[in-house]
Parts: C-alpha cells; sequence; structure tokens
C-alpha cells in the first residue's frame, strides 16, 4: 500500500515538487504537468503524453531527448482535465504542431480530446491517438475498445523517435498507428494496489491465485486462474499474445516484461528466461527487450509481456537513442544539440491556463452556484446518513462507506466553494469538485465519485447553460467512466445498479421532452428503487465478494447512497431561489 | 513477497539466466555471477561487488562501463561462497589487480576474504573493502562494525570510476575507502518482505509503525516509531544522517533516497520534495542525486537516505558516466573504448573454479563423510520430532517451525551427499548443504541455519583434518553470522539462546585440551538445558512476537530444534564406524 503521504489530496503535486527537483537538468514543471527542461527546436512535432499517475515511470519519467516533450499529469488513476492537457500541450509546442497520446481509456479520450479542439482553436496544429495494446480487454475486431497498458511505451517510444527524426506532424500520427497495429499486450495481477490515504486496496486478487488480463486499474480481465510457476505463466503470456498476432510478417520483435510495482526484477529475470526461450523456439529474434518497470500500477503485484512486431522502420524507432529520468538508451549525443533551456517565466506564464474566472461566461457561473448548492445538499444529507450507510456496508462489506461518502463529499463541497469564489464556471467546479472527492475519500468509491463529477463537468464546460441532452450526456459519460475504472457490471451489486437505470430513465424523459430538472427528479425515483432492489442480488463472487450469501436481503451501500445523492441533488432544483438581478 | 519462481532453490540460477538474457550487450555469465561482456583492459583494475541477492539492481545490475566489472551473485540474503568470489574475480581480472568490495556483513567478509587470500596465492593482485554506512547498526566511534546498506552504491561507484581513470589498485582502495568514510546512510522500513517459496515473511513491522535504522535484511533498528507523514519522515532521515557528519568540511553532497522494493517512486519523490528542502536550508548543494529504487530487498516497503560528503576527487567519480544494465548516467563514450568482447570458451572455462574434487585432500574428503552422516542423521531426526516441533510452536508461534527444518533438513541431505559424490571436502559438503537448507525451508530459520552450516563449511575448509580450535572457531563464525543476520540477540528467546551457550562451553572445553568430539557431547547437553530454560523468557516484544505471554512456559522451538540436531550430531561421533582401510 501507499504509505508516504502528507495530505492526500495534494499528493500528485507533492510527487510533482519532488520529481522536478530531482530531475532538473531533464525536465520543468508547467500547469497540468511537465516538459523538457528545454526548449522544443523548430521543425520538431512536439509529442505529449499523459493520463493519471500511479504509473511512474509512466508517463513524466519519459520526458527528454529521444523520447516525449512533455506529460500531462492527472491524479492517482484519473484522467487529467482537458485545460491540463492543453497547457502541457502548449508549453511542449515548438511551431511544428504536436502529437497528444495517451491509453485508451473514456476519461483520457474525452479530455485529451477537447484539449486538441481548444488547441486547434487556438491556431496550435494537434492530433490525439488512443493506444489499445491490451488484448484482453476486448475480443479480436474490436480492437478499437481494447485499453491501453504497458503497449503505451512501445508507441509512445517509437512516436516520440519519429518526432525526433523530424517527421512532420502526419508522420509522428502515422508511426503511432503503425506502432499500435503492431503491439499486443497480455498482463496478469496478483494483487491489489493501495491509494494513498486509503485503508483499503483499491481491489484485490484472491490469495494463491492470478487474474488473467486484469487491468492496471484492477478492470475485470479474461480469467481467475491459480497462481502459476513462473515457467506456467511465461507459457500463458507468451501463447497470449502470440495469439493475437496482428497481420504482420516480421520474425523481429520489440518485447516488454513489465513490472506493475510489486513485482520485482529479480521474479521478472526468473520469468523472462522462458519468455526469451519461448520466442525464439518460435523463430522470433528478440531486439533489445526491457525488463523492468516501466508502467506499474502503484505497489500492484503483476506484470505483463508487450510485443511488438517490428518492420525495418519500426526497429529504427525502437532502437533509438533516449534520454530522460527513468529511460536511458544509446549514446545521447545522437539525440542532437538540445533546444535553448527554457526560462522560469517562460514556463509560469506562457503555458498556463487562463484563470477560471477567464474560462467562465455569465451562464456558466449561474451554472457553478447551481452545482455548489447541490454538492453542498449532498454532504449535509450525507453527514446525517453517515451512521446508516454504514451499518449497511457492514453486513457484507468493511461498514466504511458511511464514512467514506462523508469525507468525500465534505471535500467536494469546499473545492466547488473555492471554484467557485475564483469565478469557475460549472465544469470546473464540478472537476475540483471531483479531484478533490476522490482524493479525500480514499478507497473504490472515492474513486468512482471522482470520476462522475469529472466526467459530467467535462461535459458541461464552462459556458452557457447546458440542456438536457448535455446534462443526460454528462451523465451517461460518468457512466461509462465508471464502468471503465472500475471493472464492475451492471448486477455485480454496485452503484451501477443505481445508476444505469437513473440515466436511461434520464436520457428517455429529455428525449421525451421533459426539462432536465423535471427528468432528474422522476430519474432520481427510479434510481431510488433499482437500489432498494439490489437487496436481491449476490455481489459477484471474486475480487473481495467473499460474503455473497450474507449479503442477500440487504441493498448495496453504493447504490443506496449514490440514489440518496441523486435525490438531494433533485430537491436542491425544486428549492432554487430565483437569481436576483444583482446575481 | 515472491510469487514467480520455479523451485525455490534455483532462484537465483533462473534469475540470473533471464538477466544475462535480457541483458546480454552489457554482461555475460561465469561460474558464481556476471563480468562485463568485455575484456578489461590492460592496466585497467577491476572492481568485483557482490553478497547475496535479492537487492537488484545491486548488485549484478551495475556491472558494465563507469561501475563494476563483475558482481558475485549469492542466493537470497546469502553471501556468495569464496570460491565464487574468486571465480569472478579471475574471469573479471585483467593484468592490474582487483578490488573486491561488498557491505560488511560477517558471511561476505568471510567469504570474500577468503577469496582474497585465494587469489593471491594464484599471483593475482587482490584487496577486500567492506563498506559501513548504516549509521543505526553501530554508534559513533565504532564504525567499523557498521552494516553497508545504500551506501554501497557512492562507494562502489566511486571505486569504480577511479578504477576506470586509470588509478592503480592502492589508488582505488583509497577512493573506496574516501567515499566510505564521506558516506552515511539512515533507513526505515515499514513492512518485511517474503522469500521465493516462503509463506510467510522473514520478518514484518507492526501495521502502522516504521522501524527506524532497521536493516536490509530485517536486523534490528535503533527504535519503532508510529508512522509518519513524508515531511516528518524526510526530517528524521535528514536530521539523522546529518548528526552522523563525517569530518568533512564540504557543503557539496551526493544524496541518494532509495526504495527498497515496494516503496514506489511516487512516494520517493513525495518524500524527496521535503528532503531536498532541508539540505539547501541547511546550507549544502545537492549534486545529481538519485532518488530510486538502487539497492532492494525483494519487496520490503521501507526507503533510506544516503548522503555523501564530495571533495574534489569524490565529485568527478560520483558525476562520472556510466552505462549499466540497471544504471545509466551521462555519455558512454566517455567511459572509453571497450575492451574486446570476451568468447564463449573464455566465460566458460578462464573463469571456472577447479572441480569440488581438484579443491580437496583425503583428510576433507574424510570429513566430508562425517558430515554427510550427521547431516543425514539430523534429517532423520527432525522428520521424527515435525509434529512435536509444530506443537510447541503454534503455542505462540504459527506451528510451522517442525514442517521447516524437516524440510531444510532433508534438503541439506541430499545436497551433501551430491558434494560427496562429486569429491568434495567437508567445507563444500556444508556449503552446498547450507544452500538447499536455506532454499527448501523458507523462512527464517532456513535463512539461519543455511547460514550456520556456510560458517562451518567456510571455517572448515576442504583440505586437512580440522583441530578442535578450528570447529570451535567455525561454531563461533556462525554464531556471529546468526546475529548478523537473524536480527536477535541473547535473550530474545531464539535458537541464539541455546547456540551461544553451546558455542562458550564448545570453546572452553577444547581450550582446556577436550577432544572437539567429547566437547561437542558435553556442550550439547549444555545447549538442551539452555533451550529448555528459554520456557520463562518472553520473546522480544515488537516484530512479529505479539504472543509474547501466551509462549511463557513453553521453550523456543528453534532453540529446542537447535539443542535436538546437537544431541544428534554428537552422536554419529560416537557411533562413528573406524573407516576401513578401502575408505
Amino acid at each position: 500500500m501507499t504509505k508516504l503521504y502528507n495530505d492526500p489530496a495534494r499528493f500528485t503535486e507533492d510527487m510533482l515538487v519532488g520529481f522536478l527537483d530531482a530531475n532538473a537538468r531533464y525536465v520543468a514543471g508547467v500547469p497540468g504537468g511537465v516538459v523538457r527542461a528545454h526548449r522544443t527546436r523548430p521543425g520538431k512535432v512536439a509529442v505529449v503524453i499523459g493520463g493519471g499517475s500511479g504509473h511512474y515511470p509512466a508517463f513524466c519519467g519519459t520526458v527528454g531527448p529521444g523520447f516525449a516533450d512533455g506529460a500531462v499529469v492527472g491524479n492517482i488513476f484519473t484522467s487529467p482535465s482537458a485545460e491540463e492537457a492543453a497547457s502541457v500541450a502548449r508549453a511542449a509546442h515548438g511551431d511544428a504542431g504536436v502529437l497528444l497520446t495517451t491509453g485508451n481509456y473514456a476519461g483520457d479520450v474525452m479530455n485529451f480530446g477537447l484539449a486538441v479542439t481548444q488547441l486547434r482553436g487556438e491556431g496550435i496544429d494537434a492530433h490525439y491517438f488512443a493506444v489499445t495494446d491490451d488484448i484482453a480487454s476486448a475480443p479480436r475486431g474490436e480492437e478499437e475498445k481494447r485499453r491501453g497498458i504497458a503497449g503505451d511505451f512501445t508507441v509512445f517510444k517509437c512516436a516520440s523517435a519519429a518526432a525526433e527524426e523530424g517527421l512532420d506532424l502526419a508522420g509522428v500520427v502515422r508511426v503511432a498507428e503503425a506502432a499500435n497495429a503492431a503491439t499486443r499486450t497480455l498482463g496478469v495481477a496478483f494483487d491489489g494496489c493501495t491509494m494513498p490515504g486509503a485503508d483499503h486496496p483499491l481491489f484485490t486478487v484472491p490469495e494463491g491465485t492470478m487474474g488473467v488480463g486484469l487491468g492496471i486499474h484492477g478492470e475485470p480481465g479474461v480469467a481467475d486462474e491459480p497462481m502459476p510457476t513462473a515457467e506456467a505463466l511465461a507459457r500463458t503470456l507468451v501463447d497470449g499474445v502470440l495469439a493475437d498476432r496482428p497481420d504482420a510478417q516480421s520474425t523481429r520483435l520489440a518485447v516488454i516484461l513489465n513490472g506493475l510495482g510489486r513485482t520485482k526484477y529479480e521474479e521478472l529475470f526468473v520469468v523472462w528466461g522462458t519468455v526469451a526461450a519461448l520466442l525464439r523456439d518460435r523463430g522470433y529474434d528478440i531486439v533489445e527487450p526491457e525488463v523492468g518497470e516501466l508502467v506499474t500500477s502503484l505497489d500492484m503485484a503483476g506484470c505483463s509481456l508487450t510485443v511488438m512486431w517490428l518492420d525495418e522502420e519500426l526497429e529504427r524507432y525502437w532502437t533509438a537513442p533516449a534520454d530522460t529520468p527513468a529511460y536511458r538508451k544509446g549514446a545521447t549525443a545522437d539525440t542532437g544539440a538540445p533546444g535553448e533551456r527554457r526560462t522560469a517565466e517562460e514556463l509560469q506564464s506562457g503555458a498556463s491556463s487562463p484563470a477560471l474566472d477567464e474560462l467562465s461566461d455569465e451562464e456558466g457561473r449561474r451554472g457553478a452556484r447551481v452545482v455548489a448548492r447541490a454538492l453542498a445538499a449532498m454532504a449535509d444529507m450525507l453527514a446525517d446518513a453517515e451512521d446508516e450507510l454504514g451499518r449497511i456496508d457492514a453486513v457484507a462489506g468493511d461498514g466504511d462507506h458511511g464514512r467514506g461518502m462523508v469525507k468525500g463529499s465534505a471535500a467536494a463541497r469546499e473545492a466547488a466553494e473555492r471554484a467557485l469564489a475564483a469565478g469557475g464556471g460549472q465544469g470546473s467546479v464540478l472537476a475540483e469538485a471531483g479531484k478533490d472527492w476522490a482524493a479525500k475519500a480514499g478507497g473504490t468509491s472515492g474513486v468512482l465519485w471522482g470520476a462522475l463529477l469529472a466526467a459530467l463537468g467535462a461535459r458541461l464546460g464552462d459556458t452557457g447553460r447546458p440542456d438536457g441532452q448535455t446534462v443526460a450526456g454528462g451523465m451517461r459519460d460518468g457512466y461509462d467512466a465508471l464502468v471503465s475504472l472500475g471493472g464492475a457490471a451492471p448486477g455485480d451489486k454496485t452503484m451501477l445498479d443505481a445508476l444505469l437505470p437513473f440515466v436511461d430513465d434520464l436520457e428517455r424523459r429529455v428525449s421525451d421532452g421533459a426539462s432536465w430538472q423535471d427528468a432528474w427528479r422522476d430519474a432520481a425515483a427510479v434510481a431510488a428503487d433499482a437500489a432498494a432492489a439490489t437487496a436481491d442480488m449476490r455481489p459477484k463472487v471474486g475480487r473481495a465478494r467473499p460474503l455473497a450469501e450474507r449479503s442477500l436481503g440487504t441493498p448495496d451501500a453504493g447504490a443506496t447512497s449514490l440514489a440518496m445523492c441523486l435525490r438531494t441533488v433533485a430537491d436542491t432544483f425544486t428549492s432554487t431561489p430565483t437569481p436576483s438581478k444583482g446575481e
């Protein structure tokens, strides 16, 4: 578990301070993340990578000559905001455009996509690309639905080397696409990780078993299997990856055996001995393999095998030199003379986003007041309901659900008030509230609530008055983000079992012409019924659900608290005072 | 815990196969460890580092230009044998002598010291140096008793850079001494690590607390404290290290914030932010700091702060380029053209030790038969006593002591028989038996029994008939190794409480003129009484001993089994048949 932190809500900020200090010869901080310490040279495309943090050296550890020009740094396991992505891209941009690239997660796709729109509006040629290497996350034929895991590394490395070589933005995008099409990863996990400040792991893997295809944030995999020997694991990984071989004729492979954080180098080398032998037995040549921690998940136990089928061009990019805080390869002189060192002033001002009040308009600030009022009402309601939620949770869980919801909603209320005071619109207020909810609540429900608010905020934006389609779309985005992040499906007896009926009902009612406030109120009643109906469900057996039978007859605590919150929010619409002229 | 392995007894060998395969452009395997893939150039001193494995990237991960010429690779947390150290040194040696250097542990000091003697006998100019950076392991004024932990890295780095620069052996030794005199480390641990194949951690740290000064194998520290914030920890580490400041006027510091395996880079960066600020506040300049995993302990949770006070020469060596599997720094061209690539034949034959039967003489092989018979008798006795030992252990422990002793002693018997059949002398038979005991038994007692046999074997050697002083000295070496490795002291209710009276009594009797066989038999009776007397002791409160009161009235299982083994060994002397002429 994560043991060392000060304020869990400031973990990522504190981490960045130390990272930047220790690596000042490589990197400099800008709002939203980091860029190389030296300016991007004229004519060179900038490559900006990113996603949530907790994956070091991914992503900020690979910013430097031969690799990325900048990294956007979100909170742990949480997508950075669109504004953060745009900020880092602005700072990294030279004069030849910028490729923004992340793994394929709903939050990253949404926020980096919005950043591209914003950058183009500012006259910066920008493109977004999402890596989809995880073969366990969707079947063949649906490659575009797959997540990005350790294959992020091969794709980011090749795209960055192509940019270093001088390709234009279209060329760099083409290389990213080719590298992604040639890359396959299969991962396994043996034990979960614990977020800073949380008492319990984000997920667990039953003792003596291995989750095959489990995602790097605990997203569900394809099978639970008994813990194998190192040799048997090597065979599982090699067979799995080769069975998903792309349409590539090459027998030359870039290979990564990646440790997720707690599976140590000694163990990885034991597995690698068999992996290398199996690949060679099958006629492959292994080109400059990497065995180590390249894309981690805090101190999660597990590893993954990534293979990129090389053509002549990808091999050149894979083997090209790089010189970054956490990854160095070949002679650094080959990466060419660096540009000029950035000035402190440039780092502070050049990349910085406009202040919150510059992003919002009058309508957006009006919406922000509605949002802040709703969050305050939720925090009040949850403080009263803490014991009741704790009792429900204790029937088959650890009884801390009420505590987590109280901590999270209180932090969200405070963050929303700060953002409101700074002139933020509804989108920024939700984004700030989500960040602090996730950071302060700890545990899975905190992360999920944070993602829900962030997704809604990204859709609503800071300007204009959202219509019913936008509000319903934002809640649908939130639902999608939770499915992607939380590793549960409807019927698993989780908050999704209240959220999905709510979103479906909300969408239908606004399509039928209801105001979104009316639709929300009616949909909240549907959610309450759905939450009550979870009493008849068994939690999905497997991870962290050993008390399935005992929970029969008791509704899910997460579904219950969600329905209560939706209802509380609806009540604030009803009681919303008419704005006075002064507002 | 260590999850991935095939046969735990072959973990290190399997690890080396994968390590060498993945890093073939840097390193090649030789008996006992690894050397650079290219020959040491004429006129360059070779630096050979080492110790037990489980500390990656220490030690084999830092073999390459600018750093070590070779690394001796022992089993997990276990000193390599003298023969292994000599083998790697022979292979790494060019024509200008070799520095062998390790952390200051009894087993390493013994075995690397023996290797130096052996190498000098072969005409190779060799010197040994032990690093003593761990300020928690002995007070000021007794620096020579301190252990080596992450300061191994600064000392090995500077000595290696000095050798790369062309200093002669005396000069390289001088730099190692200067770097060590200028280096101080303080470490903390939050959770123990689990050996391959073991069910339980080697040691534990109570939940919510931190062991200050805890060694990298769980050796005792100076204090147990409540788990601090990252800022408070930074202050503890900085204050502790600076309070032990050597007589150096410099304000320029090389600094390492080292993670032990499970404390991830994100957490280290959070701590580093405060460490860097505190050091600068006190007027220090930080020169090219390292924040990351440089000297680990499997997946132990914890970290350490190392500071080396720099003069002009040490700063030059600290900042010099290096290019190794796990540590790359600066432009590799600066390290000079490599020597010729080694041939496969050279790697197989050049460094290899003589076969076991070439090392031993007739007397040594006779002694080997005595040893093998004693180990077989112990294995038989323990198989009968398994349930009894398990019951004793279950009173206040986990009840697996009998199982561990049976597994370990059975493995030791088999290994001894193999070594005997290969013509090994008494030292080699004990060394092989110790290795397999530690590997197969798992758990702390397995490691300790392995170290005890290894220490005795190193003292007895493979030639000649050992006299009483030598046998008693070997058991004293074994006791010292256990104290150093196991983290307990007499009175803690461990096997030491039977072993120390045995060793004291054995030494006195042989000094008084008794044959060692007679002395052993009488001393074994003393050990049995001492083991019984542990029933009145409370296990030391702290690590892994929560049931102190419950154990009152029951003797310690480890002390009991040790006394039984000593008695069983004595019985084999009595019943030793006179060798027939044919033997």
